[in-house]
């Protein structure tokens, strides 16, 4: 028996073949607002996607684990083929992500949170009084003016986020270990230091550096009245993994709108495509555009999600059904699949991320149909992929794109 | 990388929320017992459970693995959560429990037989003759009383349990190690000692002990005409099982008539509710007193395996009626998660416990229903659950009761 991965398989077996689109509606799946009744995917007027579904296999995918609700990163990394729980991403590099920061494999990531101490140094607000974003931005230009060059041999960069929230990126040789966080999580503490558990160099170095730096900032923070203070958390780095460009031999785009998913995607290997407009309708404009310089094309649409977290059941419903008038435009490309799903769950319902399996489509000339005529949650559920993890999606992206060898003889 | 597990990941995300009933018809799957007829289940006539499968979700439960037939124990493990291949009881410990033996974390359980050796020692009956269970009882008595007191640091306990198999108890401080089994499995040879493989302090000194013990007992029963030896089998303890209490955070009751399912349900840090009477109607009264004082809830009704057993196809089929009939006392207690299932299949047709995949209802208020409106075998097996193991059915539980937090940003 050898420590033969999923991955080795995929490198040994891929060629090349057709393109790949992964179309990701965001949080797609949903629930009835009554019972009895539909869904949000199933209460659109979907003409495209349930012919593409009964043209192709349906199933319900399961991002993290049965009964876990997802984040958008492990939940994208999953569909990437990554398993979330294997592959886990700091909270920093997520949040450095988000704000659309480049990270490299040299950073070490933080999120940061500006807080109120009393004159001892113990944390009376953990929150700094959700202090006005101006006041971030602010606060963030002072720190970066008077720490961003203070090591000789590493850059500071710290950057606003949003009312008490900022991330703080050390970049530089050596870095990395496996750092505690300063929030006490209560108030009446001090902050505590950063430690390292993982016993390195590396780590005991960038414990070091970053206990320098939280002492000047606080010097630097002295003056404020309410944000005088920080802590720093979920302090990662870029998790180095091995890339999706590789292990599927796929040059790979991801087009999207938002910059989390930017990230997520190039975290991976992926190019980022730039376009203008936030529209689903200019993401298929790029896609057109960039069309014959990729094998792999992941499509983020960010509204369903948003509208799902909203509780805006009809918004979600349109939003949905914009992104079906669009399928004709992806089809007439050519390609030689083209998965139809969401990352997870958000149903309208819930106004929140949910763990309810994902609806997915997956259409490809290749594909043996099965019994599924529409696209739905409930129709999804009747389709011959059944309830499968979210990472056996690429394997077969590979397959029906003609990109995998034989196994054996 | 880290060695994190399932368990970890509850114990990382778990909090309050609603509470839980896992209902469990022992045996409940079934077959039918002509070409073309209906199982038992669907021959019930169950409008109550009919009306949950319809707004909940349906599914076919796997116990251990596809085609392994269960036995009670691991079939119950696993649908506490714990994968019966990695978390494995002692046959001794489930003998112990089965006759309602209150086990402690100090105690070291066998199966027993009485067994018939010749004069010079060597087996010639390996159940000697399967003397009554009266005689069984006599004998017991007899060596607790000569026995019982015989180790100055330890307990002896004895008990009978039905014909010539009785349960042995040996209580005491640093007890454990791997014990071999001391019966030769076959007649004309004699019996083995017991030897500890797993070369502990422990071990060693827990085979010394029994195997003084098993001398002595030889020699109580050497005038015996047929029960004039014995041997002893599955020696072990309790597995010392992390709880699921601490995993998922539940304070859990276990209401069952018998006590093979108490002690299960105990081992895994279940209370037991005790109540007059051994019909599931007394089994809901006491979940209804009980109400208020626990998260989760499980209920064992036993007769639908008996009569599996007895091959009495319609006896089975009318105490699912019963239970039917309960089902809205059940949802007048406003649960956030009711699931019915069994622990594994007992077709009357095969008057047995059979690898048969269990159906299983899954219903919330927070369920995604299916298109599944009946509570029967073929119509489980078109549910939106699939085919799963039934360590799946915890994690969903807690998720549609509220319990977990959301995994990575």
């Amino acid at each position: 028996m050898s420590a033969f991965t999923e991955f080795d398989l995929m490198r040994d077996l891929q060629q090349g073949g057709n393109k790949i689109v992964l179309l990701v509606m965001d949080g797609l799946g949903g629930l009835p607002m009554q019972p009895g009744g539909k869904s949000e995917l199933e209460t659109a007027k979907t003409p495209n996607l349930d012919k593409m579904a009964a043209e192709g296999m349906s199933g319900l995918s399961v991002p993290i684990r049965l009964g876990i609700e997802p984040g958008s990163g492990p939940a994208h990394m999953s569909l990437f083929g990554y398993d979330p729980i294997r592959y886990e991403i700091g909270r920093g590099v997520l949040e450095a992500l988000g704000i659309g920061f480049r990270m490299t494999s040299n950073d070490l990531a933080a999120r940061g949170n500006f807080a109120t101490a009393n004159k001892d140094g113990y944390i009376t607000d953990r929150r700094a009084g959700r202090i006005p974003t101006d006041e971030c931005i602010r606060l963030c230009k002072k720190l970066q003016d008077a720490t961003g060059d203070m090591f000789p041999d590493h850059q500071v960069f710290v950057e606003p986020v949003k009312e008490h929230r900022f991330v703080f990126v050390l970049r530089g040789q050596g870095l990395g270990g496996s750092l505690t966080e300063t929030d006490p999580l209560e108030t009446g503490k001090k902050p505590l230091p950063v430690t390292d558990e993982s016993g390195s160099e590396e780590g005991k170095h960038s414990a070091d550096l970053l206990n320098q730096w939280i002492e000047k900032a606080r010097e630097v923070l002295a003056d404020e009245e309410r944000a005088n203070c920080l802590n720093l958390r979920g302090i990662a780095k870029d998790p180095g993994l091995p890339l999706l460009t590789e292990i599927y031999g796929l040059k790979a785009a991801v087009i999207a709108a938002y910059p989390m998913y930017k990230g997520v995607a190039s975290l991976v290997g992926m190019d980022v495509v730039d376009f203008e407009g936030d529209r689903p309708s200019h993401e298929i404009d790029a896609l057109e555009r960039v069309w014959n310089d990729y094998d792999f094309f992941f499509i983020h649409v960010k509204k369903t999600d948003s509208y799902g977290e909203d509780g805006n059941f009809d918004a979600k419903v349109h939003e949905i059904e914009v992104v079906d008038e669009l399928i004709p435009r992806i089809l007439a490309l050519n390609p030689g699949v083209v998965i139809v799903t969401g990352d997870h769950s958000t149903p309208a319902k819930m106004r929140s991320h949910s763990w309810h399996p994902v609806p997915t489509l997956f259409w490809s000339p290749l594909a043996r149909p099965d019994a599924v005529t529409e696209f739905g949650e409930t129709a999804a559920g009747q389709g011959s992929m059944g309830v499968f993890h979210a990472t056996n999606l690429m394997p077969q992206a590979m397959s029906h794109a003609g990109r995998l060898k034989r196994f054996g003889a």
